[in-house]
């Protein structure tokens, strides 16, 4: 499943509005097909692994990262029926599809058909599905929100500098998280001041331009979707935002909850009554802060350290 | 000399004021001595090694993580000639002594009596000896400053409260590092507000008391030492001073580059809008703050990770 998973990064964000499900057949211990999510969202990853294992389907386990959609729909037939028809003979699905057309029938007409199954509930699979299983839970994209910053957590002098406080390689990491969002979000100030491109430049990707979103009371600019309060993020035709925020942005993201992802950038600098990185966003006391963010991730950039926390909640 | 330098870290902080030096004496690749700096400074590291190995050290090589002494003193004979009188063949030392009465005179005198000897320029012996070689290559203790911190760079609430950010694993890794300092120092505000004790609350530990030193310019409270300058800490009879600063404080020791090591501890939080863990201390670019930092170390403490950062200095 963890390899499934990691597959499933490959329809990342291009199977948009889709999400992006990866599927490995095993037989007799080998992998006969593999397939994820296509661009668009069809063909849906059973099927792609199924065209490419042919034959060899018949008597095999399907790993799908996503339970088997049991609703047909002008666009193909449900997976549940294709695995089925192909002869499958088990199906190991590491989320179940929150879907209410699915939600536990696609596994359940499997079983019914024959099909031996299991519902793994994999932490790979739910990080691979985040943004799918955030508009299912909470109505909205997956929110990433990154903050660059000096060891003693500024985001620019005191003057406003803040061109660069991290060096290349993190900027690359940047661009490349861009490349992974469906839309990337700044605030109103941020655009004004820097009229940062937001593009993705990495050699091949030149040409995925997530969807610009600007967050201001202001005039729209020219070129970019605004929003006007944090809550119209719901609104985004979006799987993944990536939030490049001031610290006024950030607060209020964080006031209302809607970040999931927190990406830090820290350089190995000090730079001493700088501005800060997140404003302050009405915390009570100390004790309100403990217990919603863990460490997932962490990597050295150069000079620079990554890393990324996600957000605790009890589902 | 790794093993040295590691073995040396039993001898710090007791040996103040003298340098804590180890010495591992190697014959036919086994070990037949180790010692290091007693507490109060004597015996020194080579007459320890030589004191366990007895007749075993003729022939043998000497690791010494600091070039053996010249000097006579009153307690004691100069290391460079017992090693000869033991016979030893071969001393490689870590760092030649910077003290005059030695600077190469310890290898040059074990050359003219036949003793082989290499001299290595060691990291890893000058991070063990860092204190003492502060001491003469800016004539002031060793000074690692402490900051306990928020992902977003916070030191407290908006309202001042800081208690706790970290954890208690963190908390008691304060400890083992104010533990191995000769001097603790706050500024005047930490002391007034919070009345820290400043000890060592470790097992086996609790009655080794570090000097404790107030940085103020108000009156001195009783039963601390009063600095009234950064620049008086020269002063102190300290190889090495743990700083516990407040922003001000941290700042005004940045300003005039008293910092050698910076001990970040950051718990998985983000407070927004608190207090920043260092105040202005005179930055004028960005580009003046890079190349001054270098991580190296870092760990996690339960949820909170902590990292070292070394001033780099072109010496």
């Amino acid at each position: 499943m963890d390899a499934a998973a990691r597959l499933s990064t490959r329809a990342r964000p291009a199977s948009h509005p889709n999400p992006g499900v990866a599927c490995i057949l095993v037989r007799d211990e080998i992998v006969v097909g593999r397939g994820w999510t296509a661009t668009g969202g069809r063909p849906h990853a059973e099927a792609a692994a199924l065209a490419q294992a042919g034959d060899a389907a018949r008597g095999a386990t399907a790993y799908v990262t996503l339970e088997p959609c049991a609703h047909r729909s002008e666009r193909g037939p449900a997976c549940c029926d294709l695995l089925t028809h192909a002869g499958v003979a088990r199906v190991v699905a590491g989320v179940e599809d929150p879907d209410p057309r699915t939600a536990g029938e696609g596994l359940a007409r499997l079983r019914r058909a024959g099909v031996a199954t299991d519902l793994l509930s994999s932490p790979a699979a739910q990080a691979s599905l985040a943004g799918y299983l955030a508009r299912a839970a909470h109505a909205r994209p997956h929110v990433t929100m990154k903050i660059a910053m000096s060891l003693d957590g500024c985001i620019a002098t005191a003057g406003g500098e803040s061109q660069w406080i991290t060096g290349p390689q993190a900027r690359a990491h940047v661009h490349a998280q861009r490349a992974r969002a469906d839309a990337i979000l700044v605030g109103g100030g941020t655009w004004r001041a820097d009229r940062p491109r937001l593009d993705v430049r990495l050699p091949g990707l030149e040409h995925h331009a997530p969807q610009r979103i600007v967050l201001t009371r202001g005039v729209a600019p020219d070129g970019v979707r605004v929003i006007n309060t944090p809550a119209q993020i719901a609104a985004l035709e979006a799987l993944y935002l990536y939030v490049e925020a001031g610290a006024d942005i950030a607060a209020s993201l964080l006031a209302d909850d809607l970040v999931d992802r927190l990406e830090i950038y820290r350089a190995p600098i000090v730079i001493g009554g700088g501005r800060g990185a997140v404003s302050n966003f009405g915390l009570a006391a100390l004790d309100d802060a403990h217990g919603r963010w863990a460490l997932v991730e962490r990597r050295q950039l150069g000079s620079d350290s990554f890393e990324a926390y996600s957000r605790q909640r009890q589902e």
